[in-house]
């Protein structure tokens, strides 16, 4: 098999965790597979050269930035390539641009455009495990460029996706995609697997094992890939594409997202351009919204709720007091301390009456509802911070996702 | 003009150092130059990225090292690039990939074959000043190499002789080449200018301002460089081809070496097989043999005497020992201690009695001698290490190089 393994900064944090990752690429490779790993900068180094970076300039340029911080991986990619060397295996490094990641040109950012493995792939043939640079890639114009945030999973998957890897293992510091957060609901169990878009939704409502754009990335080249933990031998979980199997089981899991904040406001003149000026002047403050509802108050008003991060929350309010100048009529009230439970779920879409369980539950576990808002594969819903371990528990319950049909 | 300047690990040794590079690059750009910089990793640095490769691997390979050690340099490209952004001028920063310096694939110590400055030309006409990442190429089969000691000058020298600049200005922590070690002899002063051949046979004998291959690759090219000191602003010593003017000074420079030692092996046998077998004993041994001498002990047998690093004489010793056993008659004889005193010159050629005015005043300084070697240019002698001193100055008197006649 043709397998991809990526390792992040903290399993990559010093030469002893470089070495048991050396190892284990190395069982790999010897159980009879080519393997390809990619590796993100050890843990605190990318943190120290942002602030060697400030020694120098108050706001470094992003396409320096860009340079300076590609170092960081280039580094682990020769230790581990060492470590593998020192263990007696063949092994190769490759930097972003060598490994032919081409992204576009947006500095801190970008977006990957094409991948040519060609040297990979030399490499791979002759019987080297190849190391790649996670979180960089190189602009058409030959420019060094970083991917951003979660980068060196996108480099994993992507990677996977051009060498059509039979397997790509996201290895990480948990041992896989959980019903619920375990600390939450002492009931939640690993899922064996699930499907893209519920990951996906279980990701953009607190379950962050890992960021969306990967698993969209995944989603579109077909990528199927297993998270699992660099610190265990346990299987871990598979997130690939819908099966009819997948939706015999109603709700796949329940999400947290706490730090909550929502955002009341009263008589907004119920024009056109009203609801306009307020969402535009968040997006100026770039504070993102997430639950947003709209009621009307009275014949020419309407009550606009909506939830964001409670880390945006002063300046969201700060940002609508210039509105509120505008609008006479209208009232603010904000209200802190709030969080979001989310059932996930495909099965959700074939299975009538999944609104109505959980609202129940929620009402029988004495839970006051603030806000709710549903889409295709999730129902949310805002509730007051101190609510959500009985919130989350009841509603995992009522899907009977208590208690692990795989704890074998 | 275009001008190609070089910093070295200590000038860029920490951000506030970074920060005087860029002040003073950037007052060259604005005086209405283009300007190349190559920089060197910081000081520390490259010895920290060794230090981590020894905690994975006893023995890391050396393809591997280069990924590692590459990446000393490119923090100080981007971190230098920001300095100068910092102060509103415009940068933009290349490895040596991506400045097309190709080499040969021998890691560690690359020798570049062509130079490909497309990326660099084209940021020099939008503007910018372009900071290249000194010591590093890359392969014709696209992997990261290193061009070993002095990499940083080759760099900047190899990328001068590229864009065919009209300056080249090797920023060092001395003021430029002089006359003698002024701890030495202080009426040694700073030259004006000096001709490659002098400046190898400088190098070659204790002068180390800058290793040898650079200023091989400087004269292959034509490529005039200055040397000066990246903490002040004097004016420098200008290395260049040989011109007329430079034949009226008979002696250019007096190079000194300490830390010399001598092995003198008496009755080798004069058999075509007996010097060969004593050299390749000193080869395999990886010792390098410097001035060498062979005279006629008897009808059969001959007495060979060479000098060496007094670090290499261990090795060298016990190397021999095998070949003493081999040739009974044979003696060997060590001296540790010696130093080395050469005059250089290419006024020499055309000026007859160098050789006796050498050796008649150290006889007049009381000096012994007790080898000497002469080649087209340089006349070295082998003298004991506490007679350095004298030794120095009265050859330095000698060819009145007393008193400097450039002091304005």
């Amino acid at each position: 098999m043709l397998i991809v393994q990526k390792f992040g900064g903290t399993s990559v944090g010093n030469p002893d965790r470089i070495k048991n990752v050396a190892r284990r690429v190395l069982e790999t490779q010897r159980a009879g597979n080519q393997v390809i790993v990619a590796v993100s900068a050890m843990a605190g180094v990318t943190d120290g050269l942002i602030k060697l970076a400030r020694e120098v300039s108050a706001a470094p340029s992003e396409r320096e930035m860009d340079v300076l911080l590609a170092t960081g991986e280039q580094t682990t990619i020769a230790l581990t390539a060492m470590a593998i060397q020192e263990l007696g295996g063949k092994a190769a490094s490759v930097t972003g641009a060598q490994a032919g990641i081409a992204t576009d040109g947006v500095h801190a950012r970008a977006r990957i455009t094409t991948i040519e493995p060609a040297l990979v792939q030399r490499l791979l043939d002759e019987g080297n495990i190849v190391i790649v640079a996670g979180f960089q890639g190189i602009s058409e114009d030959g420019l060094i460029t970083t991917l951003g945030r979660g980068g060196t999973d996108l480099t994993a998957i992507a990677m996977a996706a051009a060498v059509k890897a039979d397997l790509c293992q996201i290895y990480t510091d948990v041992d896989g995609v959980f019903t619920c957060d375990p600390r939450v609901v002492p009931t939640a169990y690993k899922l064996d697997e699930i499907a893209y878009d519920e990951m996906l939704e279980m990701a953009s409502s607190g379950s962050k094992v890992m960021q969306s754009r990967s698993v969209e990335f995944a989603k579109k080249f077909g990528v199927v890939f297993e998270v699992r933990s660099s610190f265990n031998n346990n299987p871990g979980t598979t997130v690939k594409g819908e099966t009819k199997n997948m939706e015999s089981v109603v709700i796949r899991g329940v999400s947290i997202e706490r730090n909550q904040a929502k955002i009341a406001l009263d008589h907004v003149p119920d024009t056109p351009g009203s609801a306009a000026k307020i969402f535009q002047a968040m997006g100026d403050a770039n504070v993102n919204l997430d639950m947003i509802v709209q009621t009307e108050s009275s014949a020419d008003t309407a009550d606009i709720d909506f939830t964001l991060s409670a880390a945006d929350l002063a300046k969201a309010e700060s940002a609508l007091r210039a509105v509120l100048d505008e609008m006479p009529g209208m009232q603010m009230k904000v209200y802190g301390g709030m969080a979001k439970v989310s059932a996930v779920g495909i099965g959700m879409r074939s299975h009538a009456g999944v609104a109505s369980t959980m609202v129940r539950a929620l009402a029988d576990a004495g839970v006051n509802i603030d806000m709710i808002s549903t889409s295709e594969i999730k129902i949310a819903v805002a509730i007051d911070d101190s609510d959500v371990e009985v919130a989350a528990r009841a509603v995992h319950d009522a899907f009977c996702l208590e208690g692990s049909p795989d704890l074998s």
